[in-house]
């Protein structure tokens, strides 16, 4: 038994106090909180004997190399970037965990027969540049183009941003090659009310639902609020709210689908002045792509009825794609049997949140651990989870590595 | 005549070039840009052979007093501020032809039998503070507590504005006495299709729509947009989204009757958190009050059942209120004697806007004269209303103060 995470706790109540915004809690890409937050858990990673470093995406890695030079890598990880106002779990325990994990196996005297790498991406929440998983697009070599053209609400694209923080910037490959390592394992709290309502600390992720985003950009006329009859006016708030509630309607009639418009503005933004234009996002997800896809059709079909209704123009931007996720049956397996002996049983989880395993699953086998959290919540200052599941995590994530030390010497 | 509106025209120009936002016109209350103006217009004025002064609100007042010292005074004006990309002639319109219709009676060697000041208030639009008229309501003493203790984006109170404008504070009583008053006369441009349809130059306006202006807040949980099932969201977003619909439903439905949501924002504001609040304005107006009345006593009660049904708290907070205004018939008949004179016949219009007249009728008489401009088109930066026309709205507040003169003289 690791003996507690009273250490693992206050280590998240640290992290928790280093935001870009005085009285709550908020880190986005490349912010200076984000750079403070990459030196305070660099140098807790150091303090487990990790070699430590930051690469041109901002992420953060710490790696405890093996004594056996050829061996594999075992990647351990989550992200330190946050929503606004946002709880001090969602991310951050899967970087830190880890951390606590190899500070146990180093008093155990431990020695493993893999290499380590904890990773802490710079951006998963997709905040500044309403696209997500920039960090780990980056560590695995597949930030698009595309990507480094958007733009944050100042107008500076991601590349701007990245040569800003680390000079000239190209697309970096792969910072691992598939074939030398042994899989991803991520740590997050659930941010769903499965595990509380199973009385569960923990669970395996058996699947990562699909997930969809895009920019949708209504145009109507803008015009006096008091001399435009109603039946003259191109409303594109309007417009954009008979869009909202359509694919409102539709996910509450689709079962297990998700449809979200989370920012929206208007232009100009006059009290007396009918909205000329609304941008807004539009976030969509299922755990299974073909369900996912099929809404996308409709709804795209419904927005294109409203416009033409309406006398308006709706363009679509797509910032995010993501097909659904299956995590590796072997590393799942043996979380599985992590969980059975800690926690008495186990429990399989669909998630419906994105996580950077959705991106990693691209260059390697990907397992993740859900802990509970009170009433499901996340994204918000009141996210929580127990020291007493905290310490269940610990211990699972510790035999979890002990039981892959077994197979991988026994395989050797 | 007076020979056309060339020095009208480039003045409307000039000025239209002092603004706060590079690249597009934007002057609001107590702005850099409006500190600029009423210098440029003040200078205007004194070319005039006015006397020019500024008051507690940002007013400015040029005074051309008559031989008589015990006469009573013409007041003629608008406002200086603007919306956001804003067009040059909505409200600069009714300070600036006064002006010139001095220049020419100057000209002409007119010695008027009461005195005349032009007007330019310094808030009419309600953009910094979602709250119009705050200069017209200084200037007639109409000032409400409630009004100074509105916040403008950056939180800053209408009083700290006024006291960084002009040290200490109090509600000013009103500048002139009614009985001192002979009416206030406003020259704008329609903002609406009506005289482009008829194919005149100007029209008299009989009557201002009856406006109120609210700030509604619908508050419901942020959560997370992958994790929360739709069954279990309260959508603050979707609450306002269904409000916007049947408030465009409702005055659909109404003759009339104009409802408009101008302004909305959304928190957190992320594409991947559900929206916890909104905060949206609401604008309705119609010529009769009690239409008005009946219409908000039903948008409460739908808002209340969209509240209800979805788990949310909505917030009403009333910003603006103005009953319909009837202008004065006395006024009015001279000014259409006038335009019939000039434009050959008159044509009695209701203003679906509100306008400074609306506060200033509860100082003295009130009449309107609005001016043809292009596809009705107002608070746009294609806002446009023709030399010609200009020219015959020149001519027409020509012949109406010089009518008023003789009539003035006669009674005396």
């Amino acid at each position: 038994m690791a003996g507690g995470a009273q250490l693992l706790v206050s280590m998240l109540g640290e992290l928790g106090t280093v935001t870009d915004e005085p009285g709550r809690l908020t880190r986005t890409f490349l912010s200076p909180a984000m750079e403070r937050a990459v030196k305070l858990v660099g140098s807790w990673m150091q303090d487990a004997g990790m070699d430590v470093r930051v690469d041109k995406l901002g992420n953060l890695i710490g790696r405890l190399a093996s004594d056996n030079p050829a061996a594999k890598t075992l990647l351990l990880g989550s992200h330190l970037d946050t929503v606004r106002d946002a709880g001090r779990f969602d991310g951050p325990l899967g970087v830190l965990l880890p951390i606590n994990v190899l500070y146990e196996l180093n008093r155990r005297g431990v020695k493993l027969p893999f290499h380590v790498e904890v990773l802490g991406f710079s951006e998963e929440e997709g905040i500044r540049f309403a696209s997500a998983y920039l960090g780990s697009e980056g560590y695995t070599g597949r930030l698009q183009e595309s990507t480094l053209a958007l733009r944050d609400a100042d107008g500076i694209t991601v590349r701007q941003a990245l040569e800003q923080f680390g000079g000239p910037f190209s697309p970096p490959k792969p910072a691992q090659a598939g074939r030398n390592l042994l899989g991803y394992v991520e740590v997050h709290i659930e941010q769903g009310p499965v595990l509380e309502a199973k009385k569960l600390a923990v669970g395996v992720v058996s699947a990562i639902a699909g997930q969809s985003r895009f920019k949708l950009t209504w145009t109507g006329t803008a015009g006096h609020a008091g001399t435009t009859p109603m039946m003259l006016r191109k409303d594109a708030l309007a417009g954009a709210a008979e869009f909202a509630l359509a694919a409102e309607k539709l996910a509450q009639g689709t079962a297990g689908l998700v449809a979200t418009i989370g920012s929206l503005t208007v232009s100009p933004g006059a009290a007396n002045v009918i909205p000329g234009q609304v941008v807004h996002t539009l976030d969509v997800r299922h755990a299974k792509d073909n369900v996912r896809k099929a809404a996308l059709v409709k709804l795209g079909r419904l927005a294109g009825q409203i416009a033409k209704k309406r006398g308006l123009k709706v363009a679509w931007q797509r910032t995010q794609d993501n097909g659904a996720v299956n995590c590796s049956p072997k590393l799942t397996a043996l979380l599985e049997r992590s969980v059975k002996a800690v926690q008495g049983k186990s429990l399989s989880l669909v998630s419906g949140a994105g996580h950077d395993g959705v991106v990693m699953s691209q260059l390697t086998s990907v397992a993740m651990l859900f802990v509970r959290c009170r009433d499901g919540l996340s994204h918000h200052p009141d996210e929580y989870a127990s020291p007493k599941d905290l310490a269940v995590a610990l211990d699972v994530v510790i035999d979890f590595i002990e039981r892959l030390a077994k197979e991988t010497t026994a395989i050797r």
